[in-house]
């Protein structure tokens, strides 16, 4: 940490504060200028309280040096995480594609989905059975019998699902029935609910908040692991801008910024991001040359009679056209469709 | 609502539309020119789902024309909501001060910093017993003792208790205890949540997320008062720009665009949007003079000591000047100081 | 200056480095850790590149410490800068309000528009003869002769002309004719014409732009400065954020930020902000009670028909009614209104 | 365009409205409902102006239906524009990349990229002249006699040279010397400028602004167009955003959405976006993967004690590999390096 003193700080001021960094266990170094006064602090600085600090009275800025993250930190863990789901794998050079409806609506319509999606090649089944949605009058999902009718879609074709869990009283039941827990956009911060699954024995599918940085995304991965849950998928599924054509602006520049600052795998959600299914290839394949570990994509077999977000999806067909083109890409990149 | 049909599409798939529109209890409008059809849509639109429209093959376009909340509408509720809280009341003309610490750490603190606020002319106590850090390492608050802590601080000032809620399962404890439930801007989407408080007999004050349009906080309110609670009071705490400066950018628009729209109240909270404690009194006083009805101000009677937020609460001392000038500017305003 | 060293960098390697700082006249503190080693810089670093330094091979990251602005700092310039335009003062307690329609029409409307801000309390008139438009079909303003009917309107009222340049080439004629000179939004960062109107004797009010951090306009100030003009206001007019209801989103925080990083005046121009005749009087109140030295408010005889930024102009009464709210508030302020 | 009436607004007053547009050339229809009646106009609606209905007495609100934009809009011209500039071309099917330094430093420097850019594929040559620097104190580029080291440049390789004009007083001088002339990001809304641009004979390279939406950069090149010049390319360099971790946020969406929206070629600054040189790869490959025209990328023989920008330039080795990689891809896309 690097503590920047007022001007006009007299000596024993300085020396005083100093000391009682020292005391907290740090190294202090102190370089003198004319008006300018800076601390180096080096340690274990994780206990330190930036805000604390900054309120000192001679004190006028404090920046920190070191990362607030320990457990999702590449600098401590070098190599890849890999997040091993069945046969599925997610990281350290695995690629997996997770492909499903927006919301399950029927056996038909998640079985027929999981069939295809399966087909062409997706190693896991996404469908959502509780929807968060921005108003109360919109369709909220099946709740629970929508996740049993994934359970169904899994024994019929083996995939591994994902679905989404919106408040911790559902953590029993998605340990009983889910294989992948996801978290959305709008949960990245619920720090509740990030404790509970931080509990679970299943990996988690952390989305990236509308407006939250890398640094608070690694955060909240932080939360789940510091619980014991070690298996985080981190997922860009495109961040609020000034821009309104697209739904959302797809941060690509978010996937080779996580792998270096962490080892955990990072996908990428190209229909929230894009929010039009005419603009999912590009996006798809953008995020593979980038350097993802993984897609999770909206696949409808009847898009123009989904409950919710049909625009976004694409149909079987086309998904099984997508497939091929990023299949060619993945190897091309050096990594493995798994 | 409004549809735009894309160049070329045949009349009689125009027609089949509108028929279709109408057989769902809808006018509907056709104007027809080169290159271009127009579909006006008129009636209770709030059923129709925008994204279904926009996948209909011959549909370029679909924009909104009426809110798509109801409850929380002026034009269906002309006149100002005040929610009254004891002998508070925020709204209509009612200008209310809601003071207090980041979290409580004390009794000797809460209490003593209830006394100070109270003096000054504060209507309302704040104080955080769970508290969302953005690390799971920092301090999260004193949890249910801390509510308990509040409750002594309204038994030895007579002031309402206001406190955040993080999680469904605190919905009983903040029933009994709590006089206003806060929804923090991290969960101003945590759907669940609002449902549960929707269903309580105290007022809540809902904080705007951090990337949420002023449609999406109102939606917000929406899902509150559809669950039967009506007592919604918005709370501006700034939004997140590029401008790192400020914790976050204070956006005082929000408060004539709020009036328009709802006749709901909405206060401002200074101190988050600053970040800073000597930029509250400006930020405050640009409130009051946008014409909020009240403030939500951190106050400690010993910032340098603070388990969190330090840098942007007030002293008592500096409380008390500042209520001195806010209680002048609203009177010029026309309004009461509750 | 601040410079964190790669973790495992050798100690000849920091050595080598401090050594090359203390050689262009630095002072350099090494505070040395496990896998973390700071240096301290110290003295005139404004000739330091840090782009240049964080591509040396064991560094991690440089972080600024001093402001790399010199002639726009309160640092430096304790005292508020106070502008002088004929009778108008603004900075330094003095607060004037400049006021006019978006873009001149005519001799009729320029005069009889200039009569009435002046009879309200205005001390200077606005009026654009050049216009920048998002396109190239829009009414792009009268140009050269627009700039005659602001003489004409100084002449029949006595007040100053505030007028906007939009390329070096007009420097000669805004000198002649103009009593500030505007750099618009979208001119901010063009740092030929900041070059050039440093150089003119004649008052700048420079508009933030629409993504620009406080840091960034200032330093646009400091262009202007080094060329030797130093009267420099600068002009909150909104920025643009995830935000749609609006036209842009006040920065109402700026007013204090900007007056502790700069004795430069800041005024406010809630006419462009809002995008809406009706929000105008709540965000100029705001501005007004969080420090602002002044207004510029587009004003127009007829808004109806104006060939531009109808919508969001004031028609002379409620600019009247407006100056009536202000003067009081002003004055409460403890200021003047010039 | 649609306009959406005041609720309550009289059958007579709704009427002469929509006679007044007839009487403008346009057909209007008209649906009426309870509380809301919306008017839809078809015909040429470029020359209505939308601020000045939506401030007629009885109108709610103006939404646009069609594109502001002729000359740039894919509709009236499907076919892709492809940009030629000696043996170089950019657009439908054809795929340029232009590499160099950020600005010219020496004949030895420029020379030197040149022939290693041109070795490893690039079609033409990139130098900055002049430089548009955030600080009056930064290097600010050789000006004039940098243009004749890139004239040199081009005598010693071939290749076309692209350099940024700042000001209209240096178009003679480009016009004379410069092969492709870039309008920067920061003035891609200097209309004065481009409106000069507009008159060349010379190729257009026009960087998106910092904070501009899809729409806005379009109407910029429709300046230059309605100016004359049709061959201009679109660049985008990044926007700005709340995430600090890189410079500015690649939003790789703006490939597949200009090329639905516009027939012009849109090529990549990595570079710029980035911010950081290890991370101009997976930028570069995102680009070409999301359907991308092209790729600008800055190149220097010795970033560490480059003028400017040398953090995020690439050494002519890394180049030479990063082109492999996207000469594999590009031919994957089924496009050709040229």
């Amino acid at each position: 940490m690097v503590v920047i003193m007022k001007p006009g700080t007299r000596k024993e001021d300085i020396d005083a504060l100093a000391a009682k960094f020292e005391s907290q266990g740090l190294r202090v170094g102190v370089t003198n200028g004319v008006g300018c006064t800076i601390l180096g602090l080096v340690g274990d600085t994780t206990a330190l309280d930036m805000d604390k600090i900054s309120i000192e009275p001679n004190v006028e800025r404090v920046m920190r040096v070191q990362e607030p993250y320990k457990l999702a930190n590449r600098k401590f863990h070098p190599e890849d995480t890999v997040v091993t789901v069945g046969k599925a794998k997610i990281g350290g050079g695995n690629f997996g594609v997770i492909a499903g409806p927006c919301s399950v609506e029927s056996e038909e319509q998640i079985v027929e989905v999981a069939k295809a999606v399966k087909a062409s090649g997706a190693s896991m089944l996404r469908g959502g059975a509780f929807k968060p949605r921005t108003s109360p009058y919109a369709f909220q999902g099946m709740g629970t019998p929508g996740l049993d009718l994934l359970v169904e879609a899994r024994q019929a074709t083996g995939l591994p699902i994902v679905s989404e869990i919106m408040a911790p009283r559902y953590v029993e039941i998605f340990e009983e029935k889910v294989d992948v827990v996801q978290i959305g956009a709008r949960n990245m911060q619920n720090f509740e609910l990030l404790k509970e699954v931080g509990k679970m024995s299943k990996p988690v599918l952390l989305k990236r908040g509308l407006s939250n940085t890398y640094e608070e995304w690694i955060m909240s991965a932080e939360y789940i692991m510091a619980g014991g849950n070690e298996n985080v998928i981190l997922c860009e599924r495109g961040i609020r801008t000034f821009e309104t054509y697209t739904r959302n602006t797809l941060d690509v520049s978010a996937i080779p910024a996580i792998k270096q600052m962490s080892h955990l795998p990072v996908i990428v959600d190209p229909s929230h991001a894009a929010g039009m299914y005419w603009m999912v290839e590009p996006l798809a394949m953008a995020a593979v040359a980038a350097g993802a570990d993984g897609l999770i994509i909206e696949v409808h077999n009847d898009p123009a009679h989904a409950k919710c977000d049909g625009q976004q999806s694409l149909t079987p067909k086309k998904f099984d056209d997508l497939m091929g083109k990023v299949g060619t890409l993945v190897n091309m990149m050096g990594k493995t469709l798994v």
